[in-house]
């Protein structure tokens, strides 16, 4: 079988690679689609080599049909639309016992700390398979688990029907947080410089504010009576949206840290102390967060194609990878089986 | 009567002033004790002048006896041991509207923005006076104010019987969070450079870390099985402890921000998300909190006692304000109707 693989140097290279039969309890997997995601672009550019052994299939956005099982596999049969949550988690660490699995502090991250999707066929532990709808194209359902992420967000934000949520950054993980909690029944702002980016979300239904021509804290205030957004969601991972993402928010108001910053950046620690302000940090997402993914794309309420960029073959994956440098690219995705 | 008033230039001078009728629904206090706090200090220093009109007897922690009442006012009579709850909102902004009062948009605090309780008789409206047991001494009951910011901190990290809480900064309200996090049931350690307040905090009964000398984060791993804190209280307010606060929580810890940082502080925002750690501020307090306070100091679990350091009669304001700078002073209470 071919596997797209991260080969070092900023190199993914088509192989051809040994299929081997599911183990016992593994669910063997005829991927359908990957999505590319901003960690596969980290990982492409060297910032992951410590947890990558080189040459590995990258990749865990998916979906694909089960093609064999191993022994003592009961909930799969051959022919099921599936995918996989990738989190693969020790079971003893004290976040474990806690009850927070999802964020183990010995975490093995499937397709970045194991191999992941980017190959033909894919042998995968059963309990990280999720049963699809059969319903759900497999083309959307490989939107599933960036959808999850969004869903995380929001869980996480507590964020409920008729509240106002900001939501900073248009990219791929803001426009489904903006569908996400507008599916919750908020109203919804997405600031982003970016014309094509703002274009898609108003198309996706969010209002939007540039904030390079806008007082964009002016506009909220104005839009609550003077109270703020009950939610901001920090998508754009910069110092400067770090900084000001507090200032959209109420009294009480939750702030949601969804973008990856290395660095310490400065916070406007007096905003938080005076408004009792809640920062909350937000990663992956657990089992229910899946669910209610595979629940949005199933009905409709999270209108996949609008997001998907492209797709492209399994021989383009490293030209794909290039084209997600650009900001108006959403989501591309890699048809495995083909090209 | 007299009244220590601000009078700006890093003066509070000692007036004699007439001391107004209790107006309709106001009542008359004969204050007996007010405690100087952090903020008085600012005051002092100038810092405040936008929002106190000199001169202006300022002062917040307080107890005293109903001296008089004036007209409507049923809760209250002669006698009475009171403290009063500072805030007075505004009752119409989307904070009040939303059930957060006591951080008001338009929050008048009593004291600053307002005459505070550095005076012999002082009229405040009924609704902001709170009624003590005839059992706690008023000396004790001057502590109510501080220690209530102490319970709102406690509550706002929803600390729970066998917890860890790490205590940012042993200075007096550090001390009281100490105080309420072990009457709470938690295991609590202060991480303290001066010798003297962590002797303090030992002899209160927490744990100690000197951070200068020992490697804290490493001691709280150890203590908690690799886990880290339930709780973390930055209570020190400068930036070193603003950035190293998240080094200590746990997975889906809560980090609450107590002390107040004038300027925006690098966070590190990627143990926050790694962590999904919640940082929350707190302000002040609610009445719950004021409640609970005199019930810790009435029944002893809160040892009043070992936190005064000194009581001076009212000509000496401006001298304990002085006294205060030192590191070893705790709380300096001011017995306004002697001296």
């Amino acid at each position: 079988m071919r596997a797209a693989q991260y080969s070092g140097e900023h190199r993914i290279v088509v192989n051809e690679v040994e299929a081997p039969a599911p183990a016992s309890g593994e669910v063997q997997i005829r991927v359908a689609y990957t999505g590319i995601c901003g960690t596969d672009l980290h990982v492409l550019h060297g910032s992951m080599d410590a947890r990558v052994d080189v040459p590995q299939a990258i990749g865990h956005e998916m979906s694909g049909t089960v093609e064999s099982v191993g022994d003592g596999v009961t909930a799969f049969a051959a022919g099921d639309k599936v995918t996989v949550m990738p989190l693969d988690w020790c079971g003893t660490c004290p976040a474990c016992k806690a009850g927070n699995s999802h964020i183990c502090q010995n975490l093995n991250f499937v397709g970045i700390d194991s191999p992941g999707s980017l190959q033909e066929l894919w042998n995968v532990r059963e309990d990280l398979v999720v049963p699809l709808p059969a319903s759900l194209s497999l083309e959307h359902a490989a939107l599933v688990e960036p959808l999850a992420v969004a869903c995380h967000d929001v869980a996480r934000s507590r964020l409920t029907e008729g509240e106002t949520a900001v939501v900073i950054g248009g990219g791929p993980i803001g426009q489904l947080i903006a569908l996400v909690a507008a599916a919750t029944g908020a109203t919804v702002y997405v600031i982003e410089p970016n014309p094509e980016r703002r274009a898609l979300a108003e198309r996706l239904g969010a209002r939007t504010i540039d904030p390079t021509t806008s007082d964009a804290v002016a506009i909220i205030e104005e839009a609550t009576g003077s109270a703020g957004a009950d939610v901001v969601f920090e998508v754009a991972g910069v110092a400067v949206t770090a900084l000001t993402a507090v200032d959209y928010a109420k009294v009480r108001g939750r702030v949601v840290l969804v973008a990856i910053h290395p660095n310490p950046v400065p916070i406007n620690l007096h905003r938080v102390f005076w408004r009792e302000l809640e920062l909350l940090g937000a990663r992956v997402y657990v089992r229910a967060d899946f669910e209610r993914a595979i629940e949005l794309l199933a009905s409709g309420a999270v209108p996949a194609d609008d997001l998907i960029t492209s797709v492209v073959g399994l021989s383009e994956t490293q030209s794909a990878f290039d084209q997600l440098s650009g900001a108006a690219a959403m989501k591309i995705l890699v048809n495995v089986q083909e090209g």
